[in-house]
């Protein structure tokens, strides 16, 4: 089995214009570069220019299609309006929105300052309602349909997580906006959906979430059933799915691509399967012989 | 603080008349023992009669209330129709049905036949459907209001689990059958909730599911993020109060009490517990010192 | 049946002091006055003083308990800070802290401006996390134990909804918040639950919330199995539970008290509710008569 | 945008071998359909093996690709084991097992027998479990990997709904059973996912479902934010996705396709949407009178 085969027919994306935040870098960038090879132009957003320029021209380079490099930091209402305006200024349309940009870092919650919890809200949840609120407007002031949304959540969006609270609580108001949003907004012919990845190793994201030697400590793929961590193609796999037409059905739902993680950290007795095959064996006998002499 | 406290007003569920499947032993005796101190008639049911004549005299005797013992197996409905008609006939009316009765074994499920995961399916789940359906149909039949089902379920019942799949499944429907008549029977007058308990431990149960040293092996309490299991008193607390009159706007709602241990496992960096202080204080250095360099 | 009667023990809650946001109007009056009947404290909090002011005098003299009223708006980190100061001043320590302090408004997502809509993020989201985390430090850094935090969310914390998109995403977090901590602070003897209310009418918020001849349009009392709406002693019994010690071991759980309303929303078939009951005599019939000839 | 376009690579399923329980019709024989389009062998299955023979000829004409038809109760073990062996004598090995067989008739709880109530939870939760258990047993035995397993589940398996009592409880039990097996047998290669489809009209199943005009008065698009039914290639493609390996890290996944239906019936201000335009002029008029006011 080959995790990086890509699935979608060659021009599944073929016209569509998609706005991927933080699309320069991690998770982001893997998605852009299957959107380009699928015929979508891709507008690229991140704090860093330079960066974006960067990828720019090593994307354009590796698949042929065009990318449009935005500045704009997400938590200013004004920079994403101008974004907005940008993009459509080059390609007449935007046809997907996809919130992508987020910010996170690993901490006990009594060492947060209030200062430092609301910068991660800003980013990830301010941020993702600054894009959604200037497209929606602009969409619906335009009366344009067939709009998607995708907004990048995590499994702890529904369960929550120490360690990480600000990101999760941030990112579960993400989840609840896809949901409500996705009933309302319907009606103007935009929908919403998210994914909730597990481990996805990105060496940015990853190196500043788990400094030092705790990467291996604390190695995320041991907690996966399927034992490893995913490839960045069966992501973008998904995602291009997602904002295809092709799940045009599909509508306020959030899918989790984790190898079934956080299930198996849910499930009361998953701990049993550190009980090896003899043991096993001998209760069998145990309940056998209860059973003949009652 | 002493988990053994008694929660309600004495005469809080004074002239009830409840039914508690296998209410002889565990924490079905547990609670019907509460119910009793707090003026409730209560009808205990199992297949073993002469262990529930001993129990109906050990608990009239301790609490001075009344209990009828009736011999059933839930997975027969004749036999579950009979028992609806002697505690009618005892006490001229039930008001509450807890579904307490179950079965549970622990394997790997390639280890076990199809026969006997349909055992646990047919107690835990075609059992509570017996009880709620000729006692549903009963109430309907005789215009009987203000009554209620409580079912008693488990974390996995949502998340699943391994290792105790029959249960989980079984436990899954009996969920549903709670949300969906919640909604359907509330027409007349008949609500239905349900609790998910986490570790509270019972000789009898928690023997057969866990034999020999396993137990201390995998020591269930350490999976929870208070330390400890649950004291069978502060589930009849929360059953007594969701049997009686004061949770009348509760309906279709399950209340897990597990101190938190489900969530604990869910939840991506829960397992960031195990690093130590002093790598916080590491880590907080180098993201400080990044910045300042930056 | 009385939804008015009162359900713990009369000393219940004796000697503990209670911080409640918001606790001078509407739910957040309804529980502090229960709070005081159970022999609490009370700091209630709000920006306005002089209500505080009246409020406090109104319930010493109806329960014979003590009130103190203190200024905060929870959206300033420094005010929370003050707040915690003062209850800590007046009562030597704090052992319960009841986010209840919110804000909301209905409307069309694509009416609101980026800044209205932060406002409820701000007031709702950040203000529940300010004063978790200055009461978590405080503790924390004391060393007391046996605390617990009382959130209060709704239904659509976790399905969303339209129309109060900032208040759904606000209260997600909040939800995410409650869970996350719930495991992360246990260590600390901290732990956390939220009540997600269906309708309890009030009449400021309501009237705000729908004025005008909506409110009769949109009963919501008919959206609930149970048909009618939540009376102010049910809610108060629950939340009185919940921050008791009778809860000890419910931890990071949600607990829905809407008379089943959100589940009939919910339930796909649940419109069938309107067939009336001479069809469902025609379709068994019906059904009867195909089997008969097959 | 067209409803009916296919998604995958022409030759996505090559040389993958697929058992689809109740792949004679409905939306069953519509993922058989797209399966054997992509290149994959399927094996079909229903009690009417006269009626699986015809859409053997009309498949196998019309796609080019290979049909066997078994005739298989799922509710009898020893069928189960049969068609398994049938399965695997024809085509060597079987890849992934599609559990879609399922059956369902809508009635108010109380006009059920316990009888009528059993046989659906026969059909639908123990034949998923019969065909899981007999496939695992084989694949774990032969040591083969790389074998998936898609349920068929329901928006109401989480909710639970009234009217389709039998049902609600019996898919409860499939996704249960879904998710505790992803976490269980990962470790022998074996993944499992799950579709929770809303509405996808068929012939046969709507028929019976909701019988005379019954069909009209309750319409489901009505009820679905995108105000259409869903098309079966919509569905065919998801199946297709997830039972390739394209979808390889996703486990113990639940999608729904359902146009955002549950979340709008389940979000509690989402009937707001009736309201009209001017009204919601008139609002925000008075909102800021009032505050130009105070």
């Amino acid at each position: 089995m080959d995790t990086s085969a890509k699935m979608l027919r060659d021009d599944a994306l073929k016209g569509k214009t998609i706005v991927v935040t933080g699309g320069g870098s991690g998770l982001g960038k893997s998605m852009t570069t299957y959107f380009l090879e699928l015929g979508a132009n891709v507008v690229i957003t991140s704090r860093n220019i330079k960066k974006l320029e960067t990828v720019k021209k090593e994307l354009e380079e590796q698949t042929g299609g065009t990318v449009l490099p935005v500045q704009c930091d997400v938590r200013n209402y004004d920079e994403v309006e101008a974004m907005v305006q940008a993009s459509v200024k080059e390609f007449g349309t935007v046809d997907v929105l996809l919130n992508n940009a987020a910010g996170n870092f690993i901490s006990p919650t009594e060492r947060l300052s209030a200062n430092a919890f609301d910068t991660i809200i800003d980013i990830v949840l301010k941020g993702t309602k600054n894009c959604t609120l200037a497209f929606g407007k602009h969409w619906i002031d335009k009366k344009e349909e067939n709009k998607t949304v995708l907004n990048i959540v995590t499994t702890y969006a529904f369960t929550g997580s120490a360690y990480v609270v600000p990101s999760a609580t941030a990112k579960a108001g993400v989840l609840a906006l896809t949901r409500s949003l996705a009933v309302e907004w319907a009606k103007y012919g935009i929908r919403f959906n998210a994914i909730a990845p597990g481990p996805f190793p990105t060496k940015g994201a990853w190196d500043r979430l788990l400094p030092g030697d705790l990467k291996e400590k604390f190695d995320l793929a041991k907690k996966v059933p399927l034992k490893r961590v995913g490839d960045h193609q069966e992501l973008a796999n998904l995602a291009a799915y997602l904002v295809s037409d092709f799940s045009a059905y599909l509508n306020g739902e959030v899918v989790v691509i984790d190898g079934g993680e956080w299930l198996k950290g849910a499930g009361q007795m998953n701990l049993l399967e550190d009980v090896p095959d003899e043991m096993w064996d001998m209760l069998e006998m145990m309940i056998r012989s209860k059973k003949n002499k009652s």
